[in-house]
């Protein structure tokens, strides 16, 4: 935990008052003592410092003052068929650490029924994970998540609605396909949406309905990765795209 | 288990027996029967199919065939400050499937002893979790693995003998350093190695005597990463940096 997150119902003015896991890290991982200093953040908010006024047992109390604005808003989506739930869990915490802006869970033929029937999918228990991952990066915006249910839908009516002109929608499957940078000549600019398929991949008649809404499917190569491998790893290929000026690689 | 991987004295000519693990995946989730064609390879050997002779409750007998070439070795080497030991599992696993050479597991200032001297460390237990990346990537080349103790030792005495002229090697470090591709402008090509530090990053005097050796050292930005998203992330930039072309980006 690198920052302390809180709601904005949580302080009053600049006092903030914590007796659950938080104040717990404070006291068992931080060590804390009054008059220390940490990071916090408001969800959502901007970030700063809370200095102990007081630690007990029971509950640790924060003078807060937040002066700095978190990392810019990502323009990264990430739309993703639902892994099992152990393995959502970790990778809801890799994007929200890796900077996501909005994450779409959605079914697809492979995906499996009891993943998408999961408690944590059914009841939307994405906040704890998310705030781990935030914590751990030192960023307060909350990736936003939907979860659909039907793939034909979510593909042809919501997805429309998101897609902005001008965005890059990017299908990972593998097999015939261009690698990322040929499918995406860098520098990657503006709104990107990356769509990651199931264990076991996109059946043909998904991925002819990326396609139609204007997806460019590109190849990771032979390898099959675990979600919690390509998730990470495909998320940062996308924001070294975004770092790569046109004329890399020519000598200077 | 996308590949059963056999070692050379399990087999004997074209016959493999399995009554282990890979006898019971193959019970159990790929509801293997006799006739079927499965995906086998032989750890640092070919790749090629297996068809079940005979499968009883205890063990199941292969007729192989070996035909196949594995992926072409990695040119990336990783150096890893040792993480906790279920992280490091994790991250073994995520290497070997996403492709690694050789994996340097060293000390440095802020690893925690107790990570260190962890049972999997200290007995060298990292075949497991390597194999399970490379069935899970279908890649039979099993990265070799190397334990360091002593920083010091390390990057003065053994690194050097393992450089080689015209490698790029690249140190993540936070902060005042250039991005990625400025630190390491593609394409990439030939042999790199990528030192990954502790929770709490690289101290001073590690990062000096990095650079001493010739290590660039890139900032990931200010977000702090968890191990098992820091290593996926990187090796795969490493990955997009050796599949840019040199005149890309600018319109063709």
């Amino acid at each position: 935990m690198n920052l302390i997150l809180f709601d904005t119902h949580e302080a009053t003015q600049d006092t903030l008052v914590l007796n659950d896991r938080r104040a717990q890290h404070i006291r068992k991982v931080l060590r804390g003592k009054s008059g220390d200093t940490l990071r916090v953040g408001r969800i959502n908010g901007p970030m700063g410092t809370g200095r102990i006024e007081q630690i007990t047992d029971r509950q640790v109390t924060l003078r807060i003052s937040l002066d700095t604005q978190p990392p810019p808003p990502a323009e990264t989506d990430l739309i993703l068929a639902v892994p099992r739930p152990i393995m959502l869990k970790r990778v809801l915490a890799q994007a929200a650490s890796l900077g996501i802006g909005r994450i779409f869970l959605i079914n697809a033929n492979r995906v499996e029924k009891s993943f998408f029937n999961s408690t944590l999918v059914q009841e939307g228990s994405f906040r704890e994970p998310l705030l781990l991952g935030l914590e751990q990066a030192i960023d307060t915006r909350l990736p936003e998540i939907s979860v659909h249910s039907r793939f034909r839908p979510f593909i042809e009516d919501v997805f429309p609605q998101t897609m902005q002109q001008g965005a890059t929608a990017l299908l990972a499957h593998p097999d015939n396909a261009p690698t990322l940078p040929q499918a995406c000549p860098p520098p990657l600019a503006g709104k990107a949406f990356i769509a990651i398929g199931p264990e076991g991949g996109w059946v043909d008649f998904e991925v002819e309905k990326f396609k139609e809404q204007g997806f460019l499917a590109f190849s990771l190569g032979p390898r099959i990765l675990r979600v919690d491998t390509a998730v990470p790893a495909l998320l940062a290929q996308l924001s070294l795209l975004r770092q790569i000026p046109p004329s890399s690689g020519r000598p200077e």
